[in-house]
């Protein structure tokens, strides 16, 4: 970032607190870190309250606070947790500047409102991860990162037993023995949060490579005796498997899952039904007492066959935790590093103090996915 | 334990399974231990559900289920986690020993009960916790360090940021700072899970012996800058302050507990009114977002002032959980715990084949609070 005095960007962030969301895409230090900037920001009222950040914390920082259509209008570009609804997209003045997880991959519908809106879409789901420049930006590794502590932390709190090894005169009582089903950025922090709290974790991921990941934390790697080679796909994710493949990786991780005590299963694939991990026969193999926490639940389904939003017992005693929501249950930690991606994404378009696209550029091509500029103005440079 | 293969004493155990217990003061290990030292066990059916052991996992370990009023009638000795209503004690029959936490130090009329029924009490709350004989037998102990355990993991579920420090690309997460105010067996225990998870832990106890106690977990003593010369109390709890030394302890507290984002409170004392170690002011002083877990808490009131069981928040973002079952909350390994403490009791009783007193004998002496042999029966020896 350049350092100017001039504030001639004006980014705005609403209020997304709901039921399930308590981020917020703006903190104070991010409100004088953008300053430096020359970008100067607007608040609305109260949008920080359920990350614990006050109107008085965002003013003190330099922030504006306004109410939710002040800060719409006023803004050249508004970041969001989430995406706006069609409301805010309405009241948005043409060129409007819209920063967030815009669901690109999947709602080609929201795109096409956006560009006839006169918007400009920039879609945090398409950062280019790999590039070194962008890991600031990287809102999925940040999330994730804080669902994979939050999930381990759930696990601990449901489960009826210690999860370290304790040895006391009344009885020695054994670790608890954990099973992290995909080993991503969320599983790589669930492994290490589960070990911090003494249990034995195995884990799996379809990703050759993450292997030795799982083994560098200290962690056993199970081995299925199957082999999907290649299973690295674009952009660094798992790529899905074919029917076959799924039902092979089912039947031989339902076999194993039986041993263990916690099982959280951590393979969201971006915009697609989630892979079944473990079947209904696999939840029945547990033993009673046995946590699960299913962190891609959702209305498409989850990693774990039969596993709703909310938490469930079986009748075998295995109780199943689904929580697509984790990340904003540590709302504080997870605004801090959102707020931090969010902003640079911003700062990077922040061209002479003016918000501009730099056709041809690798990021800008990469995330503006409505109200690109013409690749004439790229010629221009 | 002496080997035997008669059964000759029977044991028994009841549901006490209730809105805020889920403990079971018998697991299917016991059984099998227990059968080793002539005694035979029945369980009232469904007793062990909420701690995660069935029925038949009972009868597999070679007990008898039936229904209450059939464990009532035919148990020669009854176990508790708690102790047993006026209902229970009304339908055993003369000469039935009742092995619990009874309550003595505090409710006479309770032990006066059990001696017009003819009833046998043992009270656990007596153990002389220093004898090394009695350590497997200390209730207290073991359930003290399941609630210490549970209330770092409560504490750290409630907390909206992480406990451990993390470096990201999106900028380094600073490690929780928690302050644990009593520093017993259970504060001990949230110290040592606290540190697990990466927070930066304080504690401070009137006994001047846990200073070493808490450095060495790694973990800072907080110097208050007071002097309570002879902290230590009979039976190695804390003695109650006078009223001056507790304002002036509440007074340090208060101001050096502004710091911190965790402050976890253990300072029971058994029968009377926990002492106030965080006032409201101490309360007010803590940062938006600060999460205090008062394992005190009763309708007594607890360590923080203002607490009552449950979870509030205060105007100034404070999360207070007022949590006294939180042992309950780990219901299998508590369970296992204390199935042991009181088998082990139990077992303390069982002289050639039978219940029996020794008075005179140091543990016979301290546990048997109602239903007390002459001590002709010593003599006889």
């Amino acid at each position: 970032m350049v350092e100017t005095h001039e504030a001639t960007v004006r980014f705005g962030v609403l209020n997304e607190t709901g039921d399930t969301e308590s981020r917020v895409a703006l903190t104070p230090d991010i409100v004088t870190r953008l300053g430096k900037s020359g970008v100067s920001c607007l608040i609305e009222r109260g949008a920080g309250a359920a990350a614990n950040y006050t109107d008085d914390a965002y003013v003190a920082a330099g922030a504006t606070v306004a109410s939710r259509d002040e800060v719409i209008a006023a803004a050249d570009a508004l970041g969001f947790v989430d995406r706006p609804d069609a409301a805010v997209l309405a009241k948005a003045k043409a060129g409007t500047w819209i920063i967030g997880m815009l669901g690109s991959f999947t709602d080609a519908d929201y795109i096409d409102a956006l560009e006839k809106a006169g918007l400009v879409g920039v879609a945090i789901e398409r950062l280019p991860r790999q590039l070194s420049s962008a890991q600031s930006m990287d809102e999925m590794t940040s999330q994730n990162s804080v669902m994979g502590y939050k999930a381990a932390i759930v696990a601990a709190d449901a489960y009826a037993s210690f999860l370290p090894m304790m040895t006391t005169a009344a009885g020695t009582i054994r670790p608890a023995k954990a099973l992290v089903l995909g080993a991503g950025i969320a599983g790589l922090q669930a492994i290490g949060t589960l070990k911090r709290l003494g249990a034995v974790v195995t884990a799996y991921d379809v990703r050759p490579a993450s292997k030795g990941e799982v083994e560098s934390l200290g962690a056993k790697f199970l081995d299925l005796g199957l082999d999907f080679s290649a299973g690295q796909g674009e952009g660094g994710y798992a790529r899905a498997l074919s029917a076959e493949e799924q039902a092979a990786q089912q039947a031989a991780v339902d076999e194993k899952a039986a041993g263990f005590d916690i099982v959280i299963t951590t393979a969201k694939v971006p915009g697609r039904k989630p892979p079944v991990l473990l079947t209904r026969a696999g939840v029945e193999g547990l033993k009673r007492g046995a946590v699960v926490v299913d962190c891609a639940a959702s209305d498409l389904g989850g990693n774990v066959e039969g596993s709703t939003v909310g938490t469930q017992v079986t009748d075998g005693g295995v109780t199943i935790i689904g929580a697509p929501y984790l990340a904003s249950g540590v709302a504080t930690t997870a605004s801090d590093l959102l707020a931090r991606n969010v902003a640079d994404v911003l700062a990077h378009f922040v061209r002479d103090g003016k918000l501009a696209q730099a056709p041809g550029e690798e990021l800008d091509d990469a995330l503006v996915v409505a109200g690109r500029a013409a690749s004439a103005t790229a010629a221009e440079k």
